[in-house]
């Protein structure tokens, strides 16, 4: 079996690497990265023969399609594809405290890189995933992108971008759902994560609800593990809690 | 009483125009044109003292507070503002029939055209609208871009614009809703009307389905009528009907 996680340097794709790696059911892992990081480039020398490190911006459909030019060669299957690029903030912006900071320029890089991204892989992935046995690809969403669940308000342009990332892979599980049914598409809630993601936001979060990257994984697998092509298309916190939209 | 209505060209923007102009009841209408169509252009002939045309691309925040501005300087009081503008297709674009259409800068001019302008709007309103006795700010949303009810797929960068937008003005009904419990936010779905928006998609309409742009705003303006701050943030059809997220 292979795999592959996009976004894979850093918090909970570089975890999702490490876990893959551990596990010899994986044979080849294939991981994306924009900026390579330390730990991943450290994994890529621990397993030499198993892992292979692809460059790609997601906002760029021709990266896209170079790295899957590049599976292909290796590779006509993955059982497993987990898109874990996510943007709350960086250099350039932060979350929206309230409608005064709204600047659209900001709103756009929000759905490009949490929405956008993911559809424009999903794209391209049918043909590698439908040959697996009960294939999966999974996206990290986040609760904060569930409509019917926001009672705070704030952070605009994530809770939109997620929205949207959730509106878009249910359709894809719609149309994948036709043509490949042995095919789930799952949209996840890891819950608060220890990364570099939350590390501004984890002041008021209580230990027992921060979790390390290790648990968070493994908790999302296990939701992973559980699900069948008649949950396609549907939103699970780390519980296997479903969430409202 | 004073009325804003974003897009209001062509289709249910220009009809929403035409009602507020009947009632003597609205003294001042503010009308925003990206392309100035000739039947608004008709009705500024028609009614040169009380309809003021304002040019406005609503992906440009300059021009929007340019506009806003610009009503500023005729009143500090707007009792209804309804964002009608939306995109499905034009020369350059056409809603994808399935993943194979998707073109990341077609699904980021969605995004921005029918999810962000509302919200850049939103940044400048409430000043206008909180002095208002039960005043609205209402969008045209679609039941495509509930998430919940979405069971045929396609059109992914419509359907995720408009539950991109779902979510910023739900986000922004609970901001508001702090400051200014008076004010109304509100997400419409208009049913099918017979607009240059759907005509390219009418075929399969039954003909009770299809309803004039006269229908589609009577209607849109009795359940705006009907609807309490305790509704605000919340999405429904053209019958009243509460859509799920």
């Amino acid at each position: 079996m292979n795999t592959l996680v996009i976004g894979a340097s850093r918090g909970i794709g570089l975890e999702f690497t490490r876990q893959y790696l551990q596990e010899t059911g994986f044979i080849k892992v294939f991981a994306t990265y924009r900026h390579l990081s330390p730990e991943l480039e450290e994994l890529a020398q621990q397993y030499p023969e198993r892992l292979a490190l692809l460059p790609v911006d997601v906002t760029v459909e021709a990266e896209i399609t170079a790295a899957i030019a590049t599976i292909k060669t290796q590779t006509n299957t993955l059982q497993e594809v987990v898109y874990c690029v996510g943007l709350l903030h960086d250099d350039q912006l932060q979350p929206e405290k309230s409608l005064r900071h709204i600047q659209s320029d900001n709103l756009t890089r929000y759905f490009q890189v949490n929405a956008i991204g993911a559809v424009l892989w999903a794209k391209y992935l049918l043909p590698l995933l439908r040959g697996g046995d009960r294939p999966i690809f999974a996206a990290i969403s986040a609760k904060v992108g569930s409509i019917g669940d926001n009672r705070l308000g704030g952070w605009y342009g994530y809770r939109a971008s997620k929205a949207a990332l959730n509106m878009l892979l249910h359709n894809v599980a719609i149309e994948w759902g036709r043509v490949a049914p042995n095919v789930i598409v799952a949209l996840l809630h890891p819950g608060t994560t220890n990364t570099n993601l939350s590390k501004p936001f984890q002041k008021h979060v209580p230990p027992e609800k921060l979790f390390s990257p290790e648990l968070t994984v493994s908790q999302l697998r296990q939701v992973m593990a559980d699900l069948t092509p008649q949950n396609s298309g549907e939103f699970f916190a780390w519980d296997s809690a479903p969430l409202p939209w």
